[in-house]
């Protein structure tokens, strides 16, 4: 077991954390100590009701033990023990013009030898403004072409592919990157993959940050606390209904209070909820496609 | 394919909604027809920011046609066309101290000739009073011991078995009956089987109606309100996760508003809620629980 890597992403929630506090600067984390008692535990923060966080979670674990047959069967396992470590992240803020964040990087290795990374950051703001989603999407580019030009453009076409709501036909916002099965057959050493999934990381609070500057002080009303609230129904639909992640960990007795950390402070449904024509919230509606470019918006 | 039922099917959506207009005493009932692309279609029926009812909707729908891989899998079919009809009900009240309620009945028949029923009513309370769900199940228990003196306890524990959150390790409410694959080889003809399912949809609106005027009245504050929410947290949590229609409506194209009906106005999530010690709330949560003897209740 490589726990060189639990070491490191220990190290990454710390970080990660008190750039958010800094972020945020009202609220602070609160951690849960948990252990799994087939192997392993990890390290659940929360945040809430902070100026710019409402409901966040950071959490780092670091899980092993018997593969089980549920797991053999959702995971495509072969091998009969595992050894899995991540740091896992959804914020949701209070400020409808702050978009919804999710960042998560994982290792898994087997008892066969066999290692992989997975990962990936997203981001789904209830009003979209496509220059934003431009910055965003440009921050992610510039660390994957560090490691390998084909990494951006196959894993922004992943990520369009996986936030995707087929019951909705939409995108769960403007995406970003997603990979899994990534291994040293990608071209790059496993030191390298790690510091990929690291950069990542480093990256994660330095773009939610610019986002949330670049909406800083924009007022709301009770109509844009309405409409994010129905973008957060979405999210949850996303996130119970096709969330590989989610769905494997509830379904494999997984820690339920970590896994749903994903979930929003409140979220609203209304049946055949529309927006008025030409408004924001149309044109957020309008934006929630795969392949657009987004890079050079 | 039996069509009388659709036609029964249609009268008991029409007597349930006047019944309900009749409870809530403020809104009405709008109604959205739809069509399938495959074969058949539906009448859709919703109620909003009544007097009792907050969100609520009653689904008539007729469909049929070929079965796909995807049902033949999931629904374990033999036979290459089928046909459905059925009524689906969920009410949302506004009022923490009423209840949620749902039910659902339906008929299934394939081209070889094999057809079958399955249905249920559930309740699940905000606050719950075991007197007011042993009158519930004595209301169930009635009317199933008219047809087969099995029928409540079997249906009962299928329902405590069907409506629970293994991730939760809670029941979804009180319970009440489930059954599918209800043929005649229960001891009951086709004729007996139509009309056990049209007495439980008659016997819909009268336990609902009870439900609200044992708790008419009852004032509630902001923490009775943050309480519902979060208890319709949960219902999103069934419903999304583990309900199974739910599930394969989604997965095979159905009508996404029709089949999210059951979502609730709003839903809250707060990282590891807990109700006060010996409060009511806390009350709540000790009872959901399988195996209870609401009927003695």
């Amino acid at each position: 077991m490589d726990q060189r890597i639990a070491e490191k992403f220990r190290s990454l929630q710390d970080h990660i954390c008190s750039e958010l506090e800094k972020l945020d600067g009202k609220s602070k984390f609160q951690e849960d100590i948990w252990v799994r008692e087939e192997g392993g535990g990890g390290r659940t923060r929360t945040l809430a009701n902070g100026n710019v966080i409402q409901k966040g979670g950071v959490a780092f674990s670091e899980v092993f033990g018997p593969v089980t047959e549920l797991m053999a069967k959702q995971l495509n396992l072969s091998g009969t023990s595992f050894y899995a470590t991540g740091v896992s992240i959804v914020l949701h803020p209070e400020n409808p013009f702050y978009p919804i964040i999710h960042m998560n990087v994982r290792y898994f290795e087997m008892d066969t030898g066999v290692f992989w990374f997975g990962g990936g950051i997203d981001l789904t703001p209830h009003y979209i403004v496509p220059e934003h989603a431009g910055i965003f999407h440009r921050s992610l580019k510039e660390v994957c072409d560090k490691y390998n030009d084909s990494f951006y453009p196959k894993f922004k076409n992943w990520a369009d592919d996986y936030f995707y709501l087929p019951h909705r036909d939409e995108t769960r916002g403007v995406g970003g990157i997603f990979y899994d099965h990534l291994t040293d057959e990608s071209g790059l050493s496993k030191d390298q993959l790690i510091e990929f999934a690291l950069d990542l990381g480093r990256l994660f609070p330095k773009v939610y940050s610019e986002q949330v500057k670049l909406n800083r002080n924009k007022s709301f009303n009770d109509d844009n606390i309405s409409w994010r609230n129905h973008r957060r129904g979405r999210y949850v639909e996303f996130n119970l209904v096709h969330d590989r992640g989610t769905k494997f960990g509830l379904l494999s007795g997984g820690r339920t209070e970590s896994i749903l950390l994903s979930m929003p402070p409140q979220a609203e449904w209304t049946y055949c909820h529309q927006p008025e024509k030409d408004s924001a919230e149309e044109k957020t509606l309008n934006h929630l496609e795969k392949n657009i470019d987004w890079v050079n918006c």
